[in-house]
């Protein structure tokens, strides 16, 4: 589903990264960086989590100087089963929620609901927010990390980070332009060590059918910036594009799981996963992009694996997702 | 947030019930009812959960005469970790998706946001569903069923059952007047087998932020139906609102967790529970009274424990939250 939108800006971001995020090349672009360990002072991964996203919400309302009471609505996601990080930590604001599951296609999918409330006149400030932590989605979508299970190259590293954007009615420099909600797109592909090929094809779906709803060539956009497919996602999805919908979008496109970390030095395998890794990249660089006319216009297509373990052990395949966010220069 | 709506309409509902369900007071309001077993010929009780929402869906798209090409959006949300149910449901459908999770105010958050797609001219049919299955829950959430686990008086019975409604903006009978969304309340409680008390606080919050945003008493309504807070649930939501708020609701006043099962004879405790229990209520009966305009305005407000296993062996509390839904006869 493709709309576009008039009166849809960005008010401000705020981006709180880990230890291997502050570590790659984004650093200078996050307002927090955490380098001494992952439990943030709690005593757990998952609280750990929840004071990331607490804290990261409680900088873009000091960024944006607002109040609380100022805010219509707050729409927050996770990985945590029952997105507990987004319960746990909006528990703390008086704010009312929404509480969203798209996986690492989270951010994405928030600002399309908030872009409605705030277009449709029925919200002027609404927080999308999003977090994900290392070893909390370790532990409980694989092993946790102590047993030092080895991965295969084509495997992701879930990004440490929390990530929140203030959308606006108010005039700013940046715009949300348009945007496609994606269908679930399940190719029958089982292996969990390799994500970019699971999402792949959800996301040269979304795109294709943005252009095609939108009447545009690739080249409308300065960049188009997928989720996080990682370095051989990425590959497959240009492929994927020319052979199924023959379009070419090499020339504008990179993936944030491939950003957000220096993927030749760094040991995060084929690149960054969780949905922080491309709200992390997308709330800070790419927003400084824009804002310094660097970019002009930018579709973000975040992508997400539904992957759940319980269905996995049941022999089903993963269902994946990808909704693109068009974000402009306001000339 | 409170919002009103002049173009939100209902076009169908379609409500799937298990065999507690089919042996409760709504049975002859249910299209279908399912008397065997919880298993509908799968395998697990998650693949059970997920043949039950397809097979829903699949009963509205007949009802409605829609082909799935005419919806624009489906959203849709469950207890499952990672939304599996909806996400393996919803890959069988051609249909853009949107998951969501506020546990078992699932279906008021959905109605809410698709109402504000369609209000504001982004959308002209939605779709929003939810699940949930007994045992799949159990399983999850507490034990097994299998182990026979006891249980006190004031827990909840979670619902076996599928409900999805269609929301049009073409006029029909019956229309979404206005909508609040509740912010998540945690006053401390940590009874995971009391729900009721945990969720009435956040219920109480919403409806006296709906009637006092809309300059509404509460006998502007025929129906006050909360979510499934059950019988103790729904005794304290009635003091609470007395005490805190000076709001007495007592005359208008009814829970869908009480009302799905007969309390006094059926082995369900408390009542009801789970997004199902709700949903399968007010898709059905509600729905009912008021196309025959036996009701004329009812306000529904499904209500959610945002409930982690995770955190809760962490020692923590039990946050919730509640979403309001005005629903009026189109005179």
């Amino acid at each position: 589903m493709t709309t576009t939108y008039k009166n849809v800006f960005i008010k401000e971001t705020a981006t709180h990264a880990g230890i291997y995020e502050a570590n790659g090349p984004l650093k200078k672009y996050f307002d927090k960086t955490y380098t001494k360990d992952l439990y943030f002072g709690e005593k757990s991964w998952e609280k750990a989590e929840i004071k990331l996203l607490k804290d990261t919400i409680t900088t873009l309302l000091r960024k944006s100087r607002k109040k609380e009471s100022e805010i219509d609505l707050i729409i927050s996601g996770d990985l945590i089963n029952q997105i507990a990080s987004s319960n746990y930590a909006l528990r703390e604001f008086n704010i009312p929620f929404l509480g969203i599951y798209n996986a690492c296609a989270t951010s994405s999918e928030g600002m399309i609901i908030a872009a409605n409330f705030i277009e449709g006149k029925k919200a002027k400030n609404c927080i999308v927010s999003t977090v994900s932590h290392n070893t909390a989605a370790e532990k409980q979508y694989r092993n946790p990390t102590e047993y030092g299970t080895p991965k295969p190259e084509t495997s992701t590293f879930t990004a440490t980070g929390g990530a929140a954007i203030l959308l606006t009615n108010e005039k700013t420099k940046v715009k949300i332009e348009s945007s496609t909600i994606g269908k679930i797109i399940d190719k029958g592909t089982k292996d969990v060590n390799h994500m970019g090929a699971v999402m792949a094809p959800a996301a040269a779906e979304t795109i294709y059918e943005h252009l095609t709803k939108l009447k545009r060539t690739p080249d409308y956009y300065d960049l188009i910036l997928t989720g996080d497919l990682g370095k051989y996602g990425k590959e497959i999805l240009i492929e994927y594009l020319k052979k199924v919908y023959h379009l070419d979008i090499s020339k504008q496109y990179n993936d944030c799981g491939t950003i957000l970390y220096d993927i030749k030095k760094q040991p995060v395998f084929a690149g960054g996963s969780g949905p922080a890794c491309s709200a992390l990249v997308n709330f800070s660089y790419i927003y400084h992009e824009l804002k310094e006319k660097k970019l002009k216009r930018v579709l973000i297509v975040p992508t997400g694996a539904l992957f759940s373990p319980t269905m996995y052990f049941q022999k089903e395949s993963l269902p994946a997702i990808a909704h693109a966010v068009g974000l402009e220069v306001v000339e």
